[in-house]
């Protein structure tokens, strides 16, 4: 017998009859012989709804109201399954953030989870309920509902597997697992059976988004197993334990469990930054602090960032990525400070893409950045800048190139299936 | 300086726009310099799709999990007019059933408050916050949601004025008050200023729709003065402590208020019942109980009761009403018994009406009755049964002449305006 938290999203939860189908794919974990708690989001649409709801009722909203409004969606799912688990003759109840409860600091509308009590649900379990969970709220220490951010349920999920020491923590999303890139790009595409936290967390940001990756950190902090799964497989299909996901393991675990593992797990793509360019900047000590400290303390979050040689010998070219939502304020902060930073132009160009390899393996092997950069020149593909990390080589190219950048790389790393 | 507790209901908190026109009557009340809690329903129809889906997700529904997906209704509302509130500068927040804790007794889905804890809200209200409270909705010992059954917020709203010792508990609806009789048959209705608690409940339960019977009954016993108001009066108007509502108040408070009053205070008619005729039932002792015991027992609720001479010496007919929508069940359980009660034929007819003519003045007058027979008479009206209380005189006719009897009794009591 396994102890095992089940996290079901929007598009899984919306509207009963796909509840139904949840209902049989929860009931059939149980029926293996397993402890079962379930985490839910609100039907898809739903938040939506109520954050509009929020904005119209006043564009300045107070968080804490916000969360009271918002939180609402996810009870109504939890009640709905349990009615539906029950219905289909399982024993069934809800649990809502501030029955058991789940304690969050007081960032209302982005709280963090602090603790959870698991004693009602453990004796839940143990009376051979399935407890019902929602996602993506919680309780502050003077009694007010939070709520974790959009995508918190995910976060919810993985901090009621850690709180209940689960052996698992089953993520059903509209994907069937994680694949080593977007198979929309790349009919070639393979799902992974494994792969590490840090490597989730770094194809996370850079735009496969199939978890939200704070969750993918707590998971990692507090080794929970976490496997993404498809809440469209057949309803009728066995409660088998090794469903056909991927499993998001540690270092140590993935070592034992795929020898053979390739060098690279994934490639991954990102249109949603932009790139900024500031000409003849002074090349003086204090010259990079006078651009990015006040971008810090507008909470634009740099990425990329690379200092040419300018066309005077004091003089330098500074290029970094920002978010392309935050472009225009971005071009504000900078042009508040133009006399501080002394650049000569400010140009920007949001057509840019970040085109990610990731892989554990690497950390090991030389030779993958030279790889990648080899692949792109030989089909005249211009890299703009260039990042690294351990398990990563990121670069810059043109956003029109995004496509046949990450179909040559794939080939390049031997991940075609 | 009073303290009032405001309700509304959700024709008016059916979107932001109308949460919006809420918030000015709210915040104009507190201008005033008056304590306001406010009371608040789910938007009109919202609670209806909550119903639904609880009824698709199982036919059999655990009300404990129902009231946790229905409750979310209120829950929405009180935070968005919260969030309103403040964005016309008013101090606001909401507190939940579960928050006070508004405690209930665990029948589900009909629940009955026990207790309310006003501290929160006392502590609130003196930092001159307007306290919003969804309606309809508590906690049971073992703090658990429940709702208190289809209507309820006006029950919430005048327990939560008891509890505070409110002066007034405003209750607003989409009539402007209590009509001598239903405006849309008489066009010479009047408004009353005032009405006193038995003659509310007397209106209401035959079919003067304009409070929940419970919450009258509630508002006798606590001796809240409750006042019915639109929530349609303009926006913009003074904050009047006499807003042009009606107040229902009692017997005692009336004398005061109203000494020249009219002899009746209004005709309400009622077509939701049903006549069942059983003809030839044995005239024998226990024949009446053999008839009622068993609808008793099936919860249905015998209104009127006649019983005539029948044709044999030894034989008598039977006639009452039942609510129309339990009819079915009715027949259903006079024909199982129809070997114990021994009638010879089994009818009915859904096409009566109950006109009732309501005043506390009949106490103290003789003929008021009779006046209604000879009125009704005179016009060639048939009454087919007859029931009266201390303040009340009931006549069943014939639906089709429903709108006639009520005019015609509305002049002939000099209540046309």
């Amino acid at each position: 017998m396994a102890r095992i938290v089940m996290k079901f999203g929007g598009t899984s939860m919306a509207g009963t009859e796909r509840i139904r189908r949840v209902a049989g794919i929860v009931r059939r974990q149980q029926e293996a012989g397993h402890e079962v708690a379930v985490v839910v989001s609100a039907m898809s649409g739903e938040t939506d709804r109520l954050v509009n709801f929020c904005r119209e009722a006043n564009a300045l909203y107070d968080p804490a109201e916000y969360d009271v409004v918002v939180a609402s969606g996810e009870q109504v799912t939890s009640g709905l399954l349990a009615l539906t688990l029950q219905s289909i003759g399982a024993k069934a109840r809800s649990w809502l953030g501030w029955q058991l409860p789940i304690r969050t600091d007081d960032a209302h509308a982005k709280a963090r989870i602090e603790s959870i009590d698991t004693d009602e649900i453990l004796a839940s379990m143990a009376r051979g309920e399935i407890a019902v969970i929602p996602g993506f709220q919680g309780l502050t220490a003077d009694n007010r509902i939070t709520t974790l951010g959009r995508g918190g349920s995910d976060t919810s999920a993985v901090a009621v597997a850690a709180a209940l020491k689960a052996d698992r923590c089953d993520i059903y999303t509209d994907v069937d697992g994680v694949y080593t890139t977007d198979p929309r790009i790349v009919a070639k595409a393979r799902k992974l059976k494994n792969v590490t936290y840090e490597e989730m967390l770094e194809l996370a940001s850079v735009g496969s988004k199939v978890l939200q990756t704070r969750s993918v950190s707590l998971a990692m902090k507090e080794k929970v197993r976490v496997q993404v799964l498809s809440s469209f497989i057949d309803e009728n299909a066995p409660a088998a334990d090794t469903l056909p996901g991927t499993m998001i393991v540690s270092d140590e675990e993935l070592e034992g469990l795929d020898m053979e593992r390739q060098l690279i797990t994934g490639i991954a793509a990102d249109k949603n930054d932009a790139k900024v360019i500031l000409t003849a900047v002074p090349d003086r000590p204090g010259a990079v602090s006078s651009i990015f400290g006040p971008l810090a303390e507008a909470n634009i979050n740099v990425d990329m960032i690379i200092q040419n040689v300018g066309r005077a010998d004091t003089d330098t070219d500074v290029t970094f990525t920002v978010p392309a939502a935050d472009l225009d304020r971005t071009v504000a902060v900078l042009e508040e400070n133009r006399e501080t930073i002394r650049y000569e132009k400010l140009s920007t160009d949001p057509k840019v893409a970040k085109i990610s390899v990731v892989g554990v393996g690497m950390r090991s092997h030389a030779g993958v950045a030279a790889m990648m950069f080899k692949a792109l020149a030989d089909r005249g593909i211009n890299i703009q800048a260039i990042s690294t990390s351990e398990i990563k080589v990121s670069v810059l190219i043109d956003s029109d190139e995004t496509e046949l950048a990450v179909r040559l790389l794939h080939t390049a790393y031997g991940l075609d299936g």
